[in-house]
């Protein structure tokens, strides 16, 4: 019998913070193995010592790479010749390179076609720097690596409340100026292809939040709205793209606005991630949208402050897994739709032609 | 018998809000006017011209005055001498000079001992610009009119949670070169005050937001955190402020660290009042803390949209009632305590002298 479930590649992360504990907590349930095969990148020695001293019930099977995973099971690939040593909450530059070993192998068998998505365990963005990765996150690495020069996107969601940020890891000095129409709708493309293709949403609705308080008010507290996000989202409706804005963050957010919309747009990082996380923090999911590559994480970090104690949750964890692979299924059926599209039956509108374009294909995305 | 209610001045705000909606809606109830008494600082043709096309069933009695107004009723003072037109959700000029004569009138009869507190309803920030009303908003205004020289900060509160900003009304361009260390220590200081004399804690324990991403990632993502933040913590630490942080706003909104706190410090509007709204819009009271002066509102604007329909909830303006008489009752439990102080009646620590301080009086605030 041929196995088609999905292969989700799952990198440890910092092996010092709750990574292991939520994975081990999300595959300690047999269901789980029955939607997808996980294989977990990291390591085989570090991953008993979690189960152990956690004292969750879990068993895996030792791979040499996610070729041997077998279905019905919870495989790890060793992806370091080095013994890690696992001190929990502490920040160690070894746990840092055992993070990175790991990442860079699920890397290297997604490009072989080894696994089909990826899940990230959270990293500790101080240790994890090298040489080879001199970025801030998870996000512009993979973008680097798998992007096949691609921008994308960083979308926090859960489930149909979904907040992607024009501008990320940067500092509030420097915002308004790296604010500009052009980027307003680069991320507004990506965002909307992505409600389409990853999340099957016919035609996507989008908010797009102001810059500035009350939106500006009319001039008052800000030109931004005026001069730069009011004309990139005109341009964007004229391309048929449906959003809307730029709306005032706090009464948005604050009216449940926010749930009439598939994709809110959010100008800076602690403007969308605030609310977000104020109202879903726990089953909060972080998608890499725009690349090839399917890639979610959960929306917590280390979580230094309780490692080892056996009380994080799973449930973010365990939502990135599911978001994965709905998001994979998702693409799947999109490709297959457009195999053999129906040809056009119909005259163009305002074509002077007489003609039948029947060999004319829509590609609109 | 001497009726000791106190005597809350209401400002109609703009008339074709929800503002009389609102207010009307919460007197309706008999039992609010056993806990003050309530005088309306607006016109009587607009307020029956509300109750009739909303259907609201509260009575009031119109007075020259607040020193007419009588216990067990809703009073309402003329303030224009004009016929006030209401045109549901119309942002009239007209309706902007009839909510400032009602405005200043209150800060009058406010001046002269007519009433003990003022709680407004909403106002059109552009419609009542006038050559005497050039301010954002109501805070500076009556921080200009009844502050005596003092600053005010601004406070969104919902029981236990009560959020501030550093700075308000600006653009975004401008929030980094207006934080400055002594205005973080001023604004620390105002919000510690203002939680020790309003709301009788005796300790108050004060949270403070990064400005930046992540707490600007130990530098990566700005400075300000390390040059300016935590020194003025540092040195209000010194002055025997209990203030925590720098915090970052995401992590910190999300992990529901917020309730451990008697007041969070946010460094601009959206990143304290995106998250508060969020979660707690309905029931949110704006409190114009520092001033000598008591006075709250809901954290609802004119909300035009819905103006007329009779479906705007009064939770947000009834709770701005219950904290203005929450707040005036500790401030005056706060000054009896204070009237005759225990003396100190121990030696000072690190003092040579052997003589008893009997004569010294601890003025901690």
């Amino acid at each position: 019998m041929e196995d088609n479930r999905i292969r989700v590649g799952i990198t440890q992360g910092d092996v010092n913070g709750v990574g292991y504990e939520v994975i081990l907590k999300t595959f300690s349930e047999p269901l789980m193995l029955e939607l997808c095969t996980p294989i977990i990148y990291g390591s085989p020695k570090v991953a008993a010592y979690h189960r152990k001293s956690l004292d969750i019930n879990a068993s895996f099977s030792i791979v040499n790479s996610a070729s041997e995973a077998a279905p019905n099971k919870l495989s790890v690939v060793n992806c370091s010749d080095d013994e890690v040593k696992v001190e929990f909450s502490k920040a160690d530059p070894e746990a840092g390179k055992a993070a990175l070993d790991a990442l860079e192998r699920a890397i290297e068998e997604y490009k072989q076609g080894l696994i089909d998505v990826i899940v990230t365990a959270p990293i500790n963005k101080h240790t994890i720097q090298s040489e080879t990765f001199d970025f801030p996150g998870h996000t512009e690495y993979i973008e680097r690596k798998l992007g096949n020069g691609a921008k994308s996107l960083m979308i926090l969601m859960k489930d149909d409340f979904r907040v992607a940020l024009v501008t990320g890891h940067i500092p509030v000095s420097q915002i308004a100026s790296t604010i500009t129409k052009d980027l307003i709708k680069e991320k507004i493309a990506i965002f909307n292809k992505s409600l389409k293709q990853d999340f099957s949403i016919g035609r996507p609705r989008i908010a797009v939040l102001s810059l500035n308080p009350h939106a500006g008010d009319d001039g008052l507290l800000g030109k931004e709205e005026q001069e730069i996000i009011s004309p990139a989202l005109q341009e964007m409706n004229d391309e048929g793209v449906i959003c809307y804005g730029p709306y005032a963050a706090d009464g948005f957010m604050g009216s449940e606005n926010y749930m009439r919309f598939d994709g809110i747009l959010a100008m800076y990082h602690d403007q969308g991630l605030a609310p977000f996380k104020a109202l879903a923090m726990d089953e909060g999911v972080n998608y890499t949208a725009g690349l090839p590559v399917i890639r979610t994480s959960p929306a917590h970090g280390t979580a230094y402050d309780i490692a080892g104690q056996g009380i994080a949750s799973e449930d973010s964890f365990r939502k990135a897994v599911y978001v994965a692979l709905d998001i994979f299924r998702n693409r799947c059926r999109d490709k297959e739709a457009r195999v053999n599209p129906l040809r056009k039956q119909y005259y163009e509108k305002r074509d002077d032609s007489d003609k039948l374009k029947l060999d004319s294909i829509d590609d609109d995305m």
